[in-house]
Order: structure tokens, then sequence, then C-alpha cells
């Protein structure tokens, strides 16, 4: 994996590990539901994956982004469902979004560029 | 058509003419940015109404969920993929959101007891 | 009960029926976290009302603060200690609060003039 | 004056009264800030009014954006200027920000047509 | 100090004093009222101190986050009574709280390991 | 050039090219309407500076920030204007806005340390 994507990885496991053993009931929970919202039902994984990548855009959470970034590419999203997902985003969440853009376009590269 | 599907609709084009005759360049463009970004692309034009959707609600912008919702029920999407998109917004945007998901959740009804 | 205060809890008494009648399990499931995240734990009921109450007034959801609002005024919080948190509010937040800063007095105005 | 703009002045004056009689030192003195900020300063009143008013704007606040609209109009400001304030508002925030953009032109039509 | 504490606070120190020896009266008396409105008064500093919190966290801003750590650390705050009050940021805000989460976590294991 | 000022033109203007070669119609639209709506008409470019700096600043965009600092900066902007235009963002963005303020004059120090 590339240096970003294994770094992110690394550093969210850690502290979502910590996270989840401190025991706090609603924490637990609400990671909980998040395992649930995007598992396939009358809408299939994939379009999920999507729905979730763009609400992260416009709520500009990079960490998020890069999250459904990484959980779309392993679902086989192709580049230009992902831009046409992140051109939507641009238009309804504005330009302030431009930033974030050019940051899932850098980690979408590095996904492809890592192999195994 | 109910009074609150009519109300919205009216009162939006009634708008929307005043600000395209307004001839402000950026606002004309932005206006037909929206119909082309929710064009059949890569991504079906359902999947993009519901990218729409989701980003408006946990945007919490009532009107642009309204509009979205909309344009879902015209290209036949089902009450349950609304619901799942809604659930997922209500997740990644909080328990904020819920007040919007009221009022779409009625406005969805409006537009199942509308025919003709 | 006053208009304002009587309208707002049937209003939204009637739809969080429909929404959890509805049967979507992430929704059902954040409308469960909502009861347990406020019920006292090492922290008491009250000051939970009031962090509530003021993560819902930063984020400008005014059916969120007047839910915490009548919470906070059913728990015995004081109109001084309203008023202290909706100033830490108003600061953290920015001049875009003082309108919900209206409503919300408004609103606990009502609560105040409600008897039996 | 028109019937819009005479009720949100009355109800922002009724409940600003009420705040500041209310006497909590925090919010009187960002009440009193507001009044600073927007004084002739190195940027002349009209332009700081426009600042306002595109914050205002952004941040998706309908009684900020005609509390602006108002001084603008009082300021001399001309309509294309606050068209291109506006313009600039929606590319910077997006497409959710076309809500406001219709109830901020409604409002300034009935500016202009108040006449003493 | 820990290393993160530490850089914190030492660029959080030097870029206030310059932002307030620049004079601006609008962000001077934003600062002091600031340090009032934290103050002990109808309800006490540690009270406040997680509604500055709570507040910080919906609003996803991760100075700020830091910062009230912080102050509720040195007020005697406990690590159940921060969770409780990062649990209810974490489902007014949404998952899209969850990255703050994280570095709030670890913010506050730096301060726990902190000695003299 | 100082190395702040030099790392983030840098990296935006090799992510810029990047997104724009890839072609969504979207994006590529939304960067040119960006030019478009910063240039001079009934406002001129000075004033639309300050208010896509006012806009980003309130919306906490430090990119966008930057990027406006900087054209600003170009167009002969005096420091005084510029904290004018700060102060208004701090007081409608609330104490949220001062992570970003700090950042904010870091950056304006280094565009003045900056010669050829």
């Amino acid at each position: 994996m590339s240096n970003q994507v294994e770094e992110f990885n690394a550093y969210r496991a850690k502290m979502n590990d910590k996270l989840l053993q401190d025991n706090n009931k609603i924490i637990k929970r609400i990671f909980n539901l998040d395992t649930n919202a995007f598992a396939a039902g009358a809408l299939d994984v994939k379009t999920k994956e999507l729905l979730g990548l763009v609400a992260s855009t416009v709520l500009r959470c990079d960490d998020c982004v890069k999250y459904h970034l990484e959980s779309s590419y392993k679902e086989g999203v192709s580049k230009e469902e992902i831009m046409e997902t992140l051109g939507i985003a641009t238009l309804v969440g504005g330009t302030i979004v431009i930033p974030h853009l050019r940051r899932a376009y850098e980690y979408w590269e590095e996904l492809e560029n890592t192999e195994g």
C-alpha cells in the first residue's frame, strides 16, 4: 500500500480500537450502525458507498472521504463514477469543496497505484 | 397536486424565473450546471437523484430535499430506497437531521397522494 | 399549553410515529440512541440537556433547540442557566446564531406561560 | 413598508429588546460588537455591508440576509452589486444557497417597492 | 508536557499574541468575551467547559476541542464525563464527527500522560 | 517565496491540473466560473476578493482563505483592511473561526515577507 493509504488506515484502526475499548455505549452503537447502514438492502452496496462519499464530501470531512473512496474502490467503482459523484458534491456544496476534491483525487490515485 | 407540493413548485418556478431574467451570468450558469450534473452519465439518473437527495439532507436544505424527492419520485424510486438514503443521511449528519426527516417524510406522502 | 408549544409537539409526535412505523432499522436505532444518550450517567440529566441545547443552537436547528428547551424546563433548569448556555452558543457559533436566539427566547417564554 | 419587511423588523425589534433586557452580559456585548464591526473604518460601510451579506448568505441565515439587504439598500447599494455579491455566495457556497437566493431576491423587491 | 500538547499551546499562544497586538478592536473584544463566557456564573466552570467542548465537537473544530479538553482536564473532569460529552456530540453531529473523536481521544491521552 | 506560500501554490497547481485534465464537465465549468465570478463588474476586483475572503473564513476553509489572501495581497489590499474583514468573519462565524484566524495571520505575514 502507498504511504498515505497505509498511514490513514493504521491511525484509523488504532484509534477506533481505543474508542471501542473505552466502552461508551453511545459511541459503540454508532460505530455499529455505521456498518449496518452501508450493507446491501433496497439499494446495493456500491450505491450506498457513493451516497456515503457525496455526503462526506459536501460536509467536507477528508477522513470520511478517504474511507468511502477506499470502500468504493474495493467495490469496483470506476474513476468516472467517482468523478461524477464528486462533481455533484462540488456543485451542491460549492467551491469550498475544491480543496477536498484535490485531496480526494490524490488519494484515489494512491489507491490505484497500490498493488497487493 | 397536494397543496404543499403545488405551493413549493409555484414559488420555486416564479422566483427562479426572476433570478434568471436578472441576467447575472454566474447565477445563470450555476442553474445550467445543475441541470447538467443530474443528467445520465457514468451513473444513471436515479443514482444521481439519490446523491442529490443525500447531499441536500446532510446539508439540511429543506427545499433542496423537496426538489430531489420529487425528481426521485418521477424516476420511480421506491419509498424503501428513499428511506435507506435518508437513513444514511441521518447517520452521517446526526440527529440534527431528524427535523428535516419529518418534513421529508410528509412531503413524500404528499407526492404519493398526488394523482394526476 | 401555548399554541406554539402544542403545535410543535403535536407535529413532532405525529411524524416521529410515522417514521418509526416505517421500520427503517437505521432510523429506528438512532431514535433509540437519542433516548439513551440523554439519560443519567457520569453526567446528570440536567447537564446533558444543556449539552444537547448548546449543540442544537450552534448547529442552528430550531426544532432541536425547542426540544431541549422543553426537556430542560421540565428538569427545572433556570432561565439564567438557559441564557448562559445560549450566550456560549452565540459566542462560539457567531452572530448567525442570533435569529435562533430570538426564537428560543420566545419559546422559553411560552413554556413559562404554560400552566398545566 | 411591505408586509414582509415590516413583519421581519417588528419581530426582530421586539425579541432583540427582550434579549437585551435579560441582561446576559455575553449576549449584550455581542449585540454591541455587531454595531461596531459594521461601522466605517479602513473599509467603508457599504463594503462592510456586502461582507456581512455574503457571509450571511453562505451560512444560509435568511434573517441575517434580510438584515444586510436592508442595510445595503439604505446605503444605496445597487441591485447589480447585490446580485454580484449573491452570485459569489452561490458559487462559493453551492446550489444549497439557491433557496436562500430566491427569498433574498423577493425581499429585495419588497424593499424596492417600499416607499416611505 | 507531551509533544502534541506543547506544540498546540506554543503555536496558539504565539499567534494569539500577534492577533491581539494587531489592535483590531472587534477581534480583541471577542477574545475578551471568550474569557468571560466560560467564567463561573449560574453554571459552574466545569459545566461551561463541557458546553464549550460539545459545541466545538459538533462544529468539528479540532483546535477548539483541544483547548476545551485541556481546560476540562485542569478542572478535574473525568474521562467518563468527557466520553459522555463526546458521545452526545457524535449522536447530534453524526458520524462525520468520528475523525475528530479519534483526535480528541488521542489528545486526552496525551494530557493524562503529561506529568508536571 | 516563503516555504508555506510556495508549498501551497505548488500542490494546488499540481492537483488542479490533474482535476482539469480528468475532463469531468461539471468540475471544469465550476473552475471556470470561479475565474469569472471574481473579475471586475459592478463591484471591483478588490471588493470581490474581500467577499471571497470573508465567505471562505466563515466557512472555515483554510485553503480558500490562503487563496484569497494571496489574491488580495496582489491587489494591494492593506493589512488593516484584511483585519477588518477577518474581524467581521469572526463576529459572524463565532469563535470557532479563531483557529483559522491564526493560520490566516501567519500566511499573511509570509506573503509580506516574500520578496520576489
